[in-house]
Parts: structure tokens; sequence; C-alpha cells
């Protein structure tokens, strides 16, 4: 298994493109299976279109579903932060893309997102591993 | 691995099972992982029980977890459909299951299922890869 | 590809760490993809900080976004019974996480934990998966 660990800057963004890096990081291998995994307990990698508003209706949906009020019993951080830590049992941390010849087998609207409503750490680590097949 | 991408007429369901062909794309293929992975972004694949109730069950869920109303600005396609580009970032397009002797190891009330909410695009494709371990 | 299925009690707790079993498993066998998958239909797996107060704020989260009331299709087992059956949706009962020389990569404040709303299953099995690469 090829794998290695990127650091993404995701600042205040709700929404980190990481298509492009996966790209990158598959082209050369042949056929098998690419995970995407952060390892932090306040993020998500989703599939999704980006660039024609689906940012702003993600973040907006979340909002709606895991508000940032003073509910959570988790204390540390900034006030509601208690939902950054919920986030991840519903926006998973990990998902697996079929690879064929070096290309990710994405559909024409898909790329690939780091999904992080925890804005008090704006640099994240995101492995990728490519399992051959 | 081997991999191959079906079409499923989805047209206006929700929830269209796909347990018969994961079933029949594994059969004689010994232990590994099989990937099953939707290429499009408005779509989601689940593991659920189906044929008592469920498929309207988290069709209502949907509905009020992300209605399909007009609160979303992804403006393309029928009123609401904004929705439907949220959904994968909460019901995955991929999910992988383990094999053994060629049998995917669903629960007995676990079927796979396609999630689609956007009754816009009725023929999806479908990716099922299986990676031998 | 290695496989076995352990058995948790998870009686009426929403949220069991599986973290040292999964740790237990992986420990020698180098690198790999190690798979967590529930073969049920109302239970799901998720990565999550545990101790701080996370595990009552999901409960709470859930019992929000899906009450466990009168109001769901499925109408086998206890009142509101019909939301277990949609949870596995939204928390995927199958996770992959990359392991690095028998270690799975997860970060300080991850663990993996079993997420089960059903009480009425109080013993439950989990199926560990290593496929090496």
């Amino acid at each position: 298994m090829e794998s290695t660990e990127i650091t993404v800057r995701s600042g205040d963004r709700l929404v980190t493109d990481l298509t492009g890096e996966l790209a990158r990081f598959c082209a050369g291998r042949g056929d098998g299976l690419v995970n995407v995994f952060v390892p932090h307990a306040t993020a998500g990698v989703a599939l999704m279109e980006t660039g024609s508003g689906s940012e702003p209706d993600l973040a907006g949906a979340i909002d709606r579903l895991l508000p940032a009020e003073d509910i959570y019993r988790h204390r540390h951080g900034s006030l509601g932060h208690g939902r950054d830590h919920v986030l991840p049992a519903f926006v998973s941390p990990s998902v697996s893309i079929p690879v064929l010849a070096g290309e990710p087998t994405l559909g024409t609207w898909q790329s690939v997102v780091l999904v992080d409503s925890n804005g008090d750490n704006p640099n994240r680590r995101v492995r990728l591993s490519f399992l051959e097949g």
C-alpha cells in the first residue's frame, strides 16, 4: 500500500477541494482502491459538486441540523464546538474510491472535499492510501 | 481489481435495491472487499432493511432534514434540487463490504441500496469493484 | 484477507468503543486497509472522540434528527424503532481505516465506535477485515 499524508489549509472554509491532490496521488498507479482519510475528530470527507452553490448549501444544512449553539456537553474550544465533534458521525472522515489506470472513477460532477466546520484548527492532515488490486 | 459499471433505473424511486446485482458480481470471487460506488453528485449508497417500511421512512427523514424547498443556492434542475446535491455529504456514494468465499457478509436484514432523491435523472450508473485479499 | 467477527455488548448504550479491539486485530499485520463492518440493519460505525461529552451530544443529535416517535411505517419492535432502521443510511455500518506497520492511522482524538440506538438487541456482531497492501 502506498500511503502519504498531506497538509491542507482549510482555515475558516467548510469545504476544501482535494480532487487535484487526489488525482496527482493516483496518477501512474494502475487499478485499485484509493482511500481518503482525515485523522481528526472534527472533520469529514465528502463527494460533492463544487462551484455551483452546494458549498454554502451544505454549510446551511449543517447549521440547521447541528446548530453551533450552547446545547452540547463537549466544552472545549469555541461556543458550539461540540457540534464539530458530532459532525464526523454523519460525514465520515473516510471514503474509498475505485481507481482505474491511475484515475479515480469520479463522476463528472463529483469532487472529493474536506468538510471541516472547525475554524479553530486551520491546518488539517489528510491521508491518501492506494491499495493496488 | 475486477471492476464493472452497471446501469440502474431508479426513476422516481428514492431507494433501489442492488443486493441481487452485488451478489451476482461477487459470486465465485473468493475473499476480499467489494466496493459499491455511485459516480453521481446527487445520489448515495446505503445499507438498510427493505420491504418493511423503511424506504418511505427514509424518504420522510430526508424530506424533514433536507427539505426540497427554495432554500438552496444551487439553481440548476427542479425546485429544491439543491438538496439532492447536499444529500451525498450525509449518505455517501461509496460503501465497502467484506466478501468471504464469494458472498458479501451482509447481515440477515441488510440490503445494499441506491439512495437517489433526484427524479430528473432516471438512469444511474453504479460501479462494483472487487479487491481480492 | 484476514477477517473475524467479534461480539460486542452494547446493551442500552448508544456508543461503544471498539478502538482497543481494532488495535489488537491489526497488531503485527503490516500495511493495509482495515474495514470495520456491522452486519446489522439498526447500527452504524463512526469515528469520534470519546470521553469528553460527545457520546451524549451524538445521542441528542440523533434524537433531534431522527426522533424515536410514532412517525415511521416500520412497525416491528418498540415504539420509535423505525428510526433505528433509518439511522444506518446516515451513520454507515462500514468504515475503512489505513493501517501502517500494524497500527490504524487514527488521529489522537479519534476512536472507532459502534453507534447503536436499538436497545432491543443488546449483543452486536462486528466484522473486522484486514486487506494487506
